[in-house]
């Protein structure tokens, strides 16, 4: 019997995961090589960092979302390098795996432009781990304005900065103030939760810059009545443990703020800038491989790049934004395209991307969209949000109790998941620098 | 105005948490100061180790808890010393609490009967960090075995150990058991799951030692039919990276085991070895405080010492165990005597424990019970147990929802919570020396 053709498709992201499945019949076979052993929901981390939801419930185990798919095999590994010519990735552990096609789906990381020390002040909304964290900076930040000993001291760290006003910006800003204002109201003796500031800084004249303007407007409409203080046309110049420094036309400011979360840009990984070393493929501003009209690099017509890696291009050459739906149909085109070829026929088609609807969420009942170039805002925007998720999330079983959770905790307007983990839990309220003297406590 | 009686409590766990509440109508303030910023509901625990439950499914933040008692103020801290002529308790960070009555309920930590290297290879189920890294230990293994190099590493991998068969061991391992033949039943390529072998060590001649001798018989078979290898009478003299080795009878066997998990006893903590020796207190063989029949520190009839950390005795002399229940109603007890202190009145009743029964629970419709010594197993002690869980646990809100979730988890064999989380995800997949070589994957 000739051996089956192989697939390798790495990252089980939103794409790798869309494009294992297209292949579900195709008689191939597929392995799909992932760092993590789930499939990560990313457009609820946000929850995860404001303490609405746990990570398990915006996860599924790769394996499980697989099982059932025998043409399919799920590895944990990382993907560091590869060898186009002999047709093979090399992953971390010194395991190479051959592939006849080669779905590459990694992905991209933050991008502190240049400035990484920043990060550990500023943590951004990437991995389950970098949620957590986000969720235990907000919480303990409270704490420790609890314990304050100064006037002045409280504020600082009542002060929560986000910088970059694009999605993630607007859903923690958002989920913040409702934290502030509804969540912890009670649950304080000296400190008035309520007081909290929340300054969301963006360099753009916009918040949501992608987006028409009028929604944009609409969009900082919401959140200003959420509480929020949006700060336009900013440039950052410094984070450090004390806050934020930025230029706003001529003059520097400073701002005392001892939590302040990072949803800047992206930038490609390092996996990604070797496969453009090896396949000597173009790159944009952003390390993103330039790939044709069919996703695949020029040269290799085995190796396909989709998600948000890829520098694709629509009908009129304007490249296709990063998010979940661009990633989704490209894993699916590559997975047909596969089909046909194994089948000895051509995809003739090049990859075209429909648009459903872009939409952003900023809190409860507050969100805008703008669906085939409707634009809606407020109520009707929220509920649309919350259907698609919601079926997104059905697919992926016993999801189902996201939602009636959310619910719950609508109604409730209670956080389930506010845990402060992790070893740092006790540690980091002990350092006397910062605490300073509260005296015995009456 | 005269200042208020402060009472402060060491701890929130199930002991504080009863000690604050019921102080909750009187005139006293309540200063709750633990190192965590949520209440946990450790007999779950086990649940979040084998992936049915996130973290936030089972913990309550104690300022929600109790946000709306007005006389009790939640503090993140660490008490680490005492001084009790000045009647003062110190942080680790250096702040100190003036208390006119205390309440210590800072609990226990595992033992490891003086093996302290054994930790690494063998974690315990304490903490909610323990709980995720024991998941991680468990999904992970699965995951080495599908990459195994040799048949014999595979089987290394899909062996697990469980030392000690109190209550905890026995959920461990029941839950071990169903993940091996339910959950992960077709989530492979190479491996079996269900060839696992799980081991529960025990040094005693008999499951459930504590119990009575039918229930101890019963638990063990029951363990035995999920496919559980009980072995009693054994010592276990080493633990270390390839697997236990121990003791039955004359003989010493060693059995390479992957993943060994640490049930056995518990310990006092460094803050109870300084208060005991502070009050001169007398401590028994685990180092718990020996309180009198009022459950104060003789020569101190303003500390009080509840749960985990206390040595109390019933009306017979006989030493009250370590329990949710003694702790709870141990807790309501000093509350309850404070209470009348401050109402110029003398508790004159010694506390009394009311034992509503004890009970350990297996796996899915498998559990024992003793109930006012009416001894119960199997389904019937299960739906119990199942009872008895859910209504605690209802009383911390929103919490319904675990059980729907396992309602549904239940009817569909699934996980939900099966992430592989932490820096160490991918790193140690990687180790070259544990992995070998597995060529190109074909």
């Amino acid at each position: 019997m000739e051996p089956k053709h192989q697939v390798v498709i790495l990252g089980g992201g939103f794409g790798g995961l869309a494009a294992a499945q297209k292949l579900k019949r195709t008689p191939v076979e597929v392995t799909l090589i992932d760092r993590r052993n789930f499939h990560l929901f990313q457009p609820l981390l946000y929850q995860v960092a404001t303490g609405s939801l746990s990570p398990g419930e915006i996860a599924a185990p790769l394996r499980g979302v697989l099982s059932r798919q025998k043409n399919a095999r799920v590895l944990l590994g990382e993907a560091v390098d590869i060898d186009p010519e002999a047709k093979r990735v090399i992953l971390r552990d010194g395991d190479t795996y051959a592939y006849d096609s080669l779905i590459v789906a990694t992905g991209s990381q933050t991008s502190y432009y240049g400035n990484d020390s920043w990060r550990q002040w500023a943590p951004s909304l990437k991995s389950v781990e970098e949620a957590t964290a986000i969720r235990h900076k907000i919480l303990y930040a409270f704490e420790r304005a609890e314990r304050a000993a100064t006037e002045e001291e409280a504020r600082a760290w009542l002060t929560f900065v986000i910088v970059g006003a694009g999605a993630t910006g607007l859903e923690l800003s958002g989920a913040l103030a409702e934290i502030a204002q509804e969540t912890l109201r009670h649950d304080f003796r000296k400190i008035r939760p309520q007081e909290a500031r929340i300054l969301l800084l963006e360099g753009a004249p916009r918040v949501l810059g992608v987006y028409p303007e009028d929604l944009s407007a609409k969009a900082e409409k919401l959140l200003t009545r959420l509480g929020v203080e949006v700060i336009k046309g900013v440039m950052v110049t410094n984070i450090g443990a004390e806050g934020v420094t930025f230029k706003r036309g001529d003059s520097t400011e400073s701002l005392a703020a001892r939590t302040v979360l990072w949803a800047g840009g992206v930038t490609t990984t390092p996996f990604g800038e070797r496969l453009a070393q090896r396949t000597k493929a173009e790159t944009d501003r952003s390390g993103r491989i330039k790939v044709q009209r069919d996703l695949t690099i020029p040269n290799y017509s085995d190796i396909f790049i989709i998600g948000d890696l890829a520098h694709a291009v629509d009908e009129k050459g304007k490249p296709l934004p990063g998010v979940a739906q661009v990633a989704m149909q490209g894993g699916a085109y590559a997975g047909k395209t596969i089909g046909a070829r194994v089948g000895g026929k051509q995809q003739a088609r090049p990859f075209h991307y429909f648009n459903k609807g872009d939409m952003a969420v900023i809190g409860r009942a507050a969100a805008v969209a703008n669906i085939f170039g409707v634009h809606i805002s407020g109520w009707p925007a929220w509920l649309i949000w919350l259907f698609i998720h919601l079926m997104y999330i059905v697919e992926f079983q016993s999801r189902v109790l996201v939602f009636i959770q959310w619910g719950f905790e609508y109604l409730t307007f209670s956080r389930g998941a506010r845990l402060i983990t992790g070893t740092a839990a006790t540690d980091s309220v002990t350092k006397p620098e910062t605490l300073g003297n509260i005296g015995d406590g009456r």
